[in-house]
């Protein structure tokens, strides 16, 4: 039971026409809010934002939900330092918090015990470099990423008078989740071509409906093994098939699906098609 | 296969404590607009607010709350006369459309067929009564709802010479969904005595998964026959278990889930819970 459910990972591609049918900024840092929840909530490790070659988005949208992707990703005691001040962050303050696991609380020195795992960013002071993680002081990094401003996973050391960071492997974190990491990629098919068939789940409203308990189902979920799931949303405007037709890809290659039967609206937006989706993965693949 | 697709209808109970968590006019409607749309988006007919003893609201929150969800589900064409300049309607232009299938397009008279079913207002004008049904001109109302303003189901007949419209019976209705009904309830307890527990959902981060696959659920859906689901949520600070203690219920006579098995956030807000058991029973009902 324990390793199916630390097994199962996601990982997400959707396009960078994501914030086009949405015109001002208010709405569209609502728009990112509720993405960066979804994310979250279903522990997605890695966006992968495709280029939408059909509606050729505005390049500052994209930037515009990178930033605030990342922004809301960083621990709440890293964000002034990392992001000062800029412009297109001015309506996050308003937003509710993520509270994932990796956005620790502020800790006191006192507090501190060994082994203890921090989101840090690296600051060089005079030839020393020194990691702010959350603390009342700077701690000094005795890792290999010695770039001022560079963001880090260390793990905090307790010696007699003092603490000190070290970098961490991957597998030494133990929490359930530790936020997402964003790549910008030109073609969806790149990404696509890079998991087995098996491992992944296109949405399209035009496919037929994902039902819990067909055998195609539990095939697919027999892959599982070790690796992410990647599931793969279309645009606002157009759905997968449109969008890999382009691509010169055959949808019908893939397990595609529509998760939403019946629907009673005319349209399900990307938004709430991302967090339904992944509500209802998370459950019938950790319950096959 | 169709019968099945079109018997799964859903009830919702939420608290009048809905907006507790959120304090300004912009994010309080943001949050009503997420919940109209996850409502219409899974066909919900009956939401049942109860009063939530533990938090007890402000009631200009509920007025709030019942306001725009009724705006929300009325059609765009009737939406200027009904709610004519409300103060708290101020933020709701902003908002994205809901489509549900009730929400008609205006329409020429020369495009009227016998038969067609719209959403109108009942208007008295000198001794005769007309409804409004999004057509350039008022409509002959031959139904026995005679009140001015009042909102009326109305089936369309064209004559010779000008169109009548007369009143429907609940089942006319042939479309999928035709919007929500809202109540208020004092009691929680007072709603779930009216269904038979075999179709009653709690949620509760405290129960046990939710597991698609497991005998009890089966049995639970094989008692859905023609009725509702009613599907009871908490309020954003307290878990149905509390609410319930205070109501002199226990919760563990009832089927009650955590649909969020290894959530990556510390919380999962309300209005996300919503759309996420929704979306998740939508399916698992439908294709048990």
């Amino acid at each position: 039971m324990i390793y199916i459910l630390t097994s199962l990972r996601f990982d997400v591609s959707i396009p960078d026409s994501f914030l086009y049918d949405v015109s001002t900024e208010i709405d569209k840092t609502m728009k990112i809010f509720q993405l960066s929840r979804a994310l979250s909530i279903f522990r997605v490790n890695n966006v992968y934002i495709y280029h939408d070659k059909l509606l050729n988005a505005n390049k500052n949208d994209l930037q515009f939900m990178v930033t605030i992707l990342e922004y809301l990703d960083t621990p709440q005691y890293l964000r002034r330092k990392l992001y000062p001040k800029l412009e297109i962050l001015k309506n996050v303050g308003k937003l509710h918090p993520i509270r994932s696991h990796h956005h620790k609380d502020r800790l006191e020195i006192r507090e501190v015990k060994t082994g203890e795992i921090r989101v840090g960013v690296v600051e060089k002071r005079r030839d020393a470099y020194f990691v702010d993680v959350g603390l009342s002081i700077p701690i000094q990094y005795d890792g290999k990423f010695r770039h001022d401003g560079r963001k880090v996973n260390v793990k905090l050391l307790r010696h007699k008078n003092y603490i000190s960071a070290i970098d961490i492997e991957k597998n030494e974190i133990t929490e359930l989740y530790w936020g997402y990491n964003l790549h910008q990629i030109r073609d969806l098919k790149n990404i696509i071509d890079k998991f087995p068939i098996s491992n992944i789940i296109l949405t399209s409203k035009h496919s037929k409906y994902f039902k819990p308990s067909e055998n195609e189902f539990s095939k697919l979920n027999s892959f599982l093994g070790n690796n992410s799931i990647l599931v793969v949303f279309g645009s606002p405007k157009f759905g997968l098939n449109s969008i890999l037709s382009k691509e010169k890809m055959n949808i019908s290659k893939y397990y595609s699906y529509n998760f939403f039967p019946n629907q009673g609206t005319q349209t399900v937006r990307l938004e709430e098609s991302i967090y339904g989706v992944l509500s209802i993965l998370n459950i019938c693949l950790l319950f096959p």
